[in-house]
């Protein structure tokens, strides 16, 4: 009774490519207190990486006036992470867990002493979304994070589809160009997340201004981010917008792919990329429904996620941890 | 209690494109009696089709020696059938069924006053392969049905994928062929369905004599069946193996795409094309494996069906109704 009082608060980390949230989250699905750290740690280097999220605890834990012995425990999402072994395993997109496997719950469990759950970034943001957002109360959905990559959490009947080795739900290396496809990261060609994601599209751009003579104001930059060609369709860049129409194109025709599967109701985007929503929303619906099969054809909702994009992550990510 | 020993018998009913297996089930899960009739019913038929249901099913009770009171319930396995709903919904193979929702379990029941559970018809072959076959003791495999069409039935951590609707599982028409592909029953283009079902590896066949001059025994062939291009390729024909690898190419590409969704222990294979199995395995899976994202590459078991083929799904439909 007393161990369930004092322990009133979790951890909830989402690990991305770039950067790592962190936040202590109380059982009302508040974050109390959070911070970022970066993830861009090098080759060799995931035990400083896993000292620096243990430090930025122990940093929130001391500003929120808490104590370890009141974290029921640690919820972490990351990008091809294990639910069943708590490793994260040969990310393409860590430098410092591409290649090898990342004992990390184990890892960090050792260094802080709290019990550490680990699941894939995508499956989190889908608990997250499922618990707090706009899959509140959604039995079958399937959640695609356009962020660095392309991940997806898939649930079937009210439960995350973990697979039989627990790696389920990596939508973003299916491939949607089958011949002379974009290599990824993953090392096959033609993977969605070799378009879609943030390096994705940052790639058409440079393929179309070297392809075309067409007027951009993306010509003037000497390195393209996804956040550039936002800035630029904003500014009324047509190349911009036309490779939004692209993307969720791409998008939309995937989605047409992963409807049969588990006849979702309701497709949930999250991530940067969804911030351009009213430029990929029309050409995903178009794609979607004319190549879905006719039993859901303008049957299956298009959403994208309303909670603040590092909200969803840290509550879902803790949510794992009661 | 009585009740229950009374009712020692079920039905399992698998409705084909061509034929509908009817048997009469044990609490063992042997088949003591069972019998074929036709599918091919036309256009406003649904009622006579009904009718020939019930008729071959009052006769193998008398054939048995049994009454419709021993008999606890009727579970259907048929294309396009919803769990949710009891029906037949546009089934593009059953010309009786196609444009119209066919309320098939109420309208059996009522004619037989016995209960009625429907399901897909590759949702069945799943439960009987789960329950007597291949994936025994598998809670994670994707059972492919390669038929009159293609079907499908994902079975995730134990149970049967269904989804919002009651659809899910429709994977023969996800797209393989994205641009010019051929057009498929269900109206779209370039489906799994319209290369891999028996009628689609005919229309391989039939588009490659006309495009080459390749010396084939197929040449000779008025029509062309499926199992003509497998007589062929057993006879030694060239041009049939040749359909036969392009086939389970096009297989292995597709299960690369679905393998990420649920990461199944293995994929199962079942109906006529599986018979072919020495032709296209080899096919399948170095398309499968070279196209899958590495975290399932080689690691992905692809099995075919162990069970006669008709005791399979009268197995698994009645497996429906206990």
């Amino acid at each position: 009774m007393e161990d369930i009082k004092t322990k009133e608060y979790v951890v909830g980390i989402d690990v991305g490519g770039q950067t790592t949230k962190i936040g202590i989250v109380n059982r009302r699905g508040e974050i109390v207190k959070q911070s970022v750290i970066s993830s861009m740690f090098g080759t060799g280097e995931a035990g400083l990486f896993e000292d620096a999220v243990c430090e930025a605890i122990k940093s929130l834990l001391a500003q929120a006036g808490l104590s370890a012995e009141q974290i029921q425990g640690i919820g972490m999402g990351a990008p091809d992470a294990n639910y069943y072994e708590g490793t994260i395993h040969d990310a393409v997109n860590l430098a410092w867990a591409k290649g090898i496997t990342v004992p990390i719950a184990s890892d960090i469990e050792k260094r802080i002493n709290i019990p550490v759950t680990v699941t894939n970034d995508a499956n989190a943001a889908a608990i997250g979304e499922m618990t707090y957002g706009a899959a509140r109360g959604m039995k079958d959905f399937i959640m695609i994070t356009l962020g660095t990559g392309v991940g997806s959490g898939i649930v079937v009947n009210g439960s995350l589809v973990y697979g039989h080795d627990g790696f389920a739900g990596e939508l973003g290396h299916t491939k949607i160009i089958r011949n002379g496809g974009r290599q990824c990261g993953c090392g096959q060609c033609g993977c969605l997340e070799a378009y879609t994601s943030a390096i994705g599209i940052a790639r058409t751009a440079r393929e179309w201004l070297e392809m075309s003579d067409e007027p951009s104001q993306l010509r003037n930059l000497s390195e393209i981010t996804s956040k550039d060609i936002f800035v630029a369709a904003e500014n009324g860049d047509k190349l911009a917008v036309k490779i939004f129409e692209y993307t969720g194109r791409l998008l939309g025709e995937s989605f047409a792919n992963f409807i049969p599967f588990s006849a979702p109701e309701a497709i949930v985007l999250f991530g940067g990329l969804a911030r351009a929503w009213k430029y990929i929303e029309k050409p995903i619906l178009d794609a979607m429904n004319s190549n879905v099969v006719f039993l859901w054809k303008n049957k299956v909702r298009l959403i994208h996620s309303t909670l603040p994009e590092s909200d969803a992550a840290i509550l879902g990510a803790s949510a794992l941890a009661w």
